[in-house]
């Protein structure tokens, strides 16, 4: 793919891992597009750039994004309600932020004449697997919360546009991925209660998930190593990313004391998951990936000390959720 | 279950399928109210009964629907865009009128504390599967059509609510239904094209396509069996509902100018498939189904012939659509 002479949208590109891809396309020499509420992204995770525009608005305005759209060629959407554990507070937010939003985003695609887009969905959309690790075809799974079923639904659209509109679509699984600009997820959790009071701490469950994790850089180059070189039939490119090791609750728990120097007494709330909808076992499968040259860099352990490292020195980002 | 303890509400009830399960449930002692906005349900498939109410309006109408759910107990979600072979032609529908109405019709429940709920979904919901005859548990599915796509996205949020608010969900993907009161298919678009000139057919496809059908009596009496009688874990209850024997569009063909006595040149429009996102192959694993006890009584021939009776004694079928 020549970078340089694609006009790219990235939705959500003030996020976690939209920022990072943003910063990987100008690298590139792209044209890059952002699109972004800051309902949860930052502004400083946006850096100063001439081939970088600003478009602030909401995946629910659709004409917002027929607007926004037009001139572009490749869309990266990554925006998103990613708040997968309190789903259930807020039944109408998933279905909305992601189903309906995906939905608008094709169709501002269409109508504008943009065929291609890569999509973050997640490990999450597997439900709880019994085939672990679990690979892109595994047996039809059962949606356990309403942040996989939305994926899923947004998966079910890219794809039937693939076929109905000849769209070339790439379907991206992740596992969590940590790293710089991590402010989302279990490690933040912690660190913020650790920081409040470090005598005690508050674990979900009973400490015995274990999920697999990757860091975001080694995240950017598997979306781009697929959108690159990935060759599935119909355009229709789905992958899991993320790594061959998976870390436990309790272990993740260890290295952040370590790192943080502090020994809570820790307080589980008991039962196999976190909470309701939970898959307690995430680990995926990713020959699919490492067939096209990929492999990680970081461990599980060195990616979880990079975010606390990002955490420490970037206060600002403890300051919302 | 004892069907008189309990006030259920049927979405579609003037619909082809919808409308056979009020009739079964009247009959049966139980209360019902059919929430229907007849934009494809008739009122002449709705009988005068006593403990039959109508509520007329649309499901994306969430006032109406928080009304109306209260008091009762058993939702049998049928409403739905079932107009699978023209979707890309309106690529809201299905969102609109599937997934979020379905997530509407979820959430009247929540509030109205209303608990248990049978879904209609589809074969479509597998895709274009290799594994046939496809059982419940097959590959994780690539959508091919926005009409499977949305479907899938029901059944998630179903699930999901099964998990999150302690739901009991069941799940149906069925084959074709023929039968009374059918209305909308391959077998009514060709009984109107030849009624108009009984010397030519135009054929979707290369006429080898080949499905499963299931005559509506049927599909009813599984509907129930599944609900009095199905055990799975979480109550998530996922069944198949289809025949044993499937029917090559050609064969079909043949049945319908025996029965009407015409013998038209049929003129193919050529490839695989009828419709972008047709699966030329359609049959469904029913082992979990048939594990219950159920099993069908009409042919596949059988259920088409009575379909043609049907149509042949009640032409305004044929004046929508």
């Amino acid at each position: 793919m020549k970078y340089s002479e694609k006009r790219f949208i990235v939705t959500g590109g003030a996020g976690f891992i939209g920022s990072h891809m943003v910063d990987a396309l100008l690298v590139r020499g792209a044209k890059v597009t952002v699109v972004d509420d800051f309902s949860t992204g930052f502004r400083e995770f946006l850096p100063k750039h001439p081939l970088l525009t600003l478009a602030e608005g909401t995946l629910l305005d659709t004409e917002f994004l027929d607007r926004t759209f037009a001139g572009h060629d490749f869309v990266f959407h990554f925006a998103a309600n990613a708040d997968v554990k309190d789903g259930l507070k807020h039944p109408r937010k998933d279905v909305e932020q992601n189903t309906i939003a995906t939905h608008n985003v094709l169709e501002a695609m269409r109508k504008n004449g943009l065929r291609e887009v890569a999509f973050s969905s997640t490990g999450s959309a597997y439900g709880e697997q019994t085939v672990i690790p679990t690979p892109e075809d595994a047996p039809f799974p059962i949606q356990t919360s309403l942040y996989g079923a939305s994926k899923v639904a947004c998966e079910g659209l890219l794809t039937a546009y693939a076929f109905g509109f000849g769209f070339r679509v790439f379907v991206y699984r992740f596992v969590s991925m940590l790293g710089p600009r991590y402010t989302h997820g279990h490690i933040i959790d912690f660190y913020r209660k650790l920081l409040a009071d470090p005598t005690r701490l508050e674990v979900l469950g009973n400490g015995l998930q274990k999920k697999s994790y990757l860091h975001v850089s080694d995240c950017i180059r598997a979306m781009l190593t697929i959108v690159e070189k990935s060759a599935m039939p119909n355009d229709v490119h789905i992958y899991n990313i993320g790594h061959t090791d998976w870390l436990e609750v309790n272990r993740s728990i260890q290295i952040i004391c370590r790192e943080m120097k502090v020994s809570p007494k820790l307080e589980y709330t008991g039962g196999e998951r976190g909470w309701v909808g939970d898959s307690p076992k995430i680990l995926l499968a990713t020959e699919r990936l490492r067939g096209l040259g990929w492999k990680e860099t970081f461990s599980v352990e060195d990616a979880v000390v990079d975010t606390l490292k990002f955490l420490t020195r970037n206060p600002f980002c403890l300051e919302r959720g």
